[in-house]
C-alpha cells in the first residue's frame, strides 16, 4: 500500500482502456455503482454515468468497460470475487476509512480510494462522549433516573486529562481539536514523528506510562495488529483508560478482560475483535469496559456524506488527477 | 448588585477597623474560614491568617474584627445571620459561581466576591457530555451492554446543529469553544448585545425557533426566573433539546413536562425545580426528559479548586485591589 503513485502500471492500463474502450475523452467515465444512493448521487453528473451493478450477478459488457467500481466496506470478498470479470477496471472508490481488507487483493495496476474524512467527524464525537459518559458516570445517572432517585457524587472529570493518541489521522486530528478546550495534554503518535506528532517508539518509552487516556485511532495493518497486548496493557498506568475506535484487532482481547477483570484498567470500546461480539461473550460484562457496537462512523446521512466525497474523487479520477488516499494494487 | 465600585463606604470601614482592630497594616488579614480544606489551603499564608468559624456558634471577639468572610453556597440563610454579628466585615467570598441568592441581603458596604471560572469547564464539561450521549444514546447501547446484545442504530449526532447558548459568562463561552470542532453554528445570547453575542430579544425575535438546541447557563434573577414558560417552550422547534445547566428556576416544570410528554421537544437537565428533585417526582419519568441531579460542577477536586481562586481574592482584596466579580451590598 501507497499513499501516492503507483503511477507507471496504472497510467498504461488508462491508456490500453481508453485505447480499448472508448472512453478517457475527459467528458464521461462510467461508474459502477452498488446502491441506489449512488444512483441518485451521480444522476445528472456531467462528467460521472452511474452503472447500477449487482455483486452476485455477472457483469455485462458495458460493466466489463467500466474502469470505476464503488464498493461499500463490507462487501469485500463478494467485491474481489466481482473485479475478476472487470478487466478495464482501474480505480475502486471505497465508501469507508479502513482499507485494510484491500491490502495486497487488489488486481495488479488498479488503485484503491476511501473516504478518509467522511467519518472522522463522527468518530471523534463518539469518543469524547464515551470519554466525558465514562468520568461524568452518566450512565449511572440514567440508572439513578430509572429508579426516580437524586443521589449526588463527584465520579470524576476528563478536565486536565493526559491522552495520548495513537493515530493522527482524520479521527486523531478531530478528538485532538475536541479536546483542546478542555485544558489537559495531548499526545498525537503517528507512524513517523513530525510537528506535532510523536513516533510509537517515542509513545511506548514514555508516554504509554504517563497518559490517563490511550485512545486507538489506527487502521489494522501487520505493524498494529495486536497492537495492545498484554505487555502494552501492562505498561499503562495504574487507573488508565485504553478507547479502541479504530479496529479491534488492534487489541488482544483476552489480554484486554484479563487486565480489566483486575480493576487496574478500564476500556472504552467502539470495536472489538471478534465482531459483532457474540451475545454474552465475556467482553460485554468485563468490569471497567464500556462496549458499543462499532457505531463511531455511524450517524444519520453517514452514507450521503460518503457519496458526496467518493464524488469528488472519482472526478478527479476521471480529471487525470489522483485522489487523495490512494492505494495501489 | 454592581460589579465594580461601591468604594466610599468600604473604604472607610476598612479605616474604621484597621483603626480598631489593629490590622490593615497591608501585612496579614483575618480571613473567617468555613471548612478544614480552608483552613489548610491558608496555612502558612504569608498575607492570609484563617480563623476557623461554623455558622450556628456565635462569632467570638477576634473573629467580630476581622474583614473577610468565606461562605459555603448552600449556607446562604444562616451565614446572613451570622454575619449580623461582625461590625467589621467588608468582603464576603462565596465558593460558587452563583450568587443570586445574595443579592439586596448583604449589610451596607459589604462586597461579594464569587469563584466564576471555577466551575465553567466542569458544567460545559456535563453539558457537552449529556448532549452527545443524547444525541448518540449511550444510554440505550448500555442497556445493549448490560443485555449483551450488539445493536447497531444511527440514532444522531452533535456535529453541524445549532446550538443558543443563553448566558455568555464562563460557562457559555467554555461551551461555546467546546462545540466549535463539531461544524455546527452557535449562537451565545447575553444580557447586552456585544461582538459575537446577541441580546434576548434577538434571540426570542429569531434563534428560539430555528436552533436545535438551547441551553441555559444562566444565574436565576428577577429577569430570567421563568424564563422557559409554556410560551418560551412552544415557539422552540419541533425535535429540539432544552439544556438546563443554569439554575432549576429558570425552567417552568409543569410547562416542561407538558411539552415534552407531546414528545415534541426533549430536555437535559443538570438542576430542578424544586431541587433536589424529590423521589418519583412526574420529571423523572417525562419522555424524553434526562435529569442529573446538579452534579455540573461537581468534580474531584472542585473545593480545592474554588479555594485556590477564592486566595487569589482574598489576596488581592488584602492588598486594596478590588477582585472582579465583584457584587456590593
Amino acid at each position: 500500500v501507497t499513499e501516492s503513485g503507483a503511477g507507471a502500471s496504472a497510467s498504461a492500463a488508462a491508456s490500453a482502456v481508453a485505447a480499448g474502450a472508448g472512453v478517457g475523452d475527459g467528458s464521461t467515465l462510467d461508474v459502477l455503482v452498488p446502491d441506489d444512493l449512488g444512483m441518485a448521487a451521480l444522476a445528472g453528473h456531467p462528467a460521472l454515468r452511474p452503472l447500477r451493478y449487482r455483486l452476485g450477478d455477472a457483469p455485462d459488457e458495458r460493466q466489463r468497460a467500466a474502469r470505476a467500481l464503488v464498493v461499500r466496506h463490507a462487501e469485500v470478498p463478494t467485491a474481489l470475487a466481482f473485479m475478476a470479470g472487470l478487466p478495464a477496471l482501474e480505480f475502486v472508490q471505497t465508501l469507508s476509512a479502513g482499507y485494510e481488507q484491500w491490502v495486497g487483493r487488489l488486481p495488479a495496476g488498479v488503485r484503491l480510494s476511501n473516504v478518509s474524512g467522511v467519518h472522522g467527524l463522527a468518530v471523534a464525537e463518539l469518543a469524547l462522549g464515551l470519554l466525558i459518559a465514562h468520568y461524568r458516570d452518566l450512565t449511572g445517572y440514567a440508572e439513578d433516573q430509572r429508579a426516580g432517585r437524586w443521589g449526588r457524587r463527584a465520579p470524576g472529570t476528563l478536565a486536565g486529562k493526559h491522552v495520548a493518541i495513537l493515530g493522527a489521522g482524520d479521527i486523531g486530528q478531530r478528538l485532538a481539536a475536541m479536546l483542546a478546550p478542555f485544558g489537559g495534554t495531548t499526545t498525537l503518535v503517528g507512524r513517523t514523528a513530525r510537528a506535532g506528532v510523536i513516533s510509537m517508539p517515542e509513545f511506548l518509552a514514555g508516554p504509554i506510562g504517563s497518559a490517563e487516556v490511550v485512545v486507538l485511532a489506527l487502521p489494522v495493518t501487520d505493524a498494529t495488529r495486536g497492537l495492545a497486548d498484554a505487555a502494552f496493557l501492562a505498561r499503562m498506568r495504574d487507573g488508565a483508560l485504553l478507547v479502541n475506535v479504530g479496529r479491534g484487532p488492534l487489541v488482544d482481547t483476552a489480554a484486554l478482560i484479563a487486565e480489566a477483570s483486575t480493576g487496574r484498567i478500564g476500556a472504552l470500546l467502539d470495536v472489538t475483535d471478534p465482531e459483532p461480539l457474540p451475545d454474552h461473550h465475556p467482553l460485554w460484562s468485563t468490569p471497567g469496559v464500556t462496549v458499543v457496537p462499532h457505531v463511531g462512523g455511524y450517524v444519520p446521512d453517514t452514507w450521503e456524506r460518503a457519496w458526496q466525497t467518493a464524488i469528488r474523487r472519482l472526478e478527479a479520477f476521471a480529471a487525470g488527477d489522483p485522489p487523495r488516499d490512494l492505494a495501489a494494487g
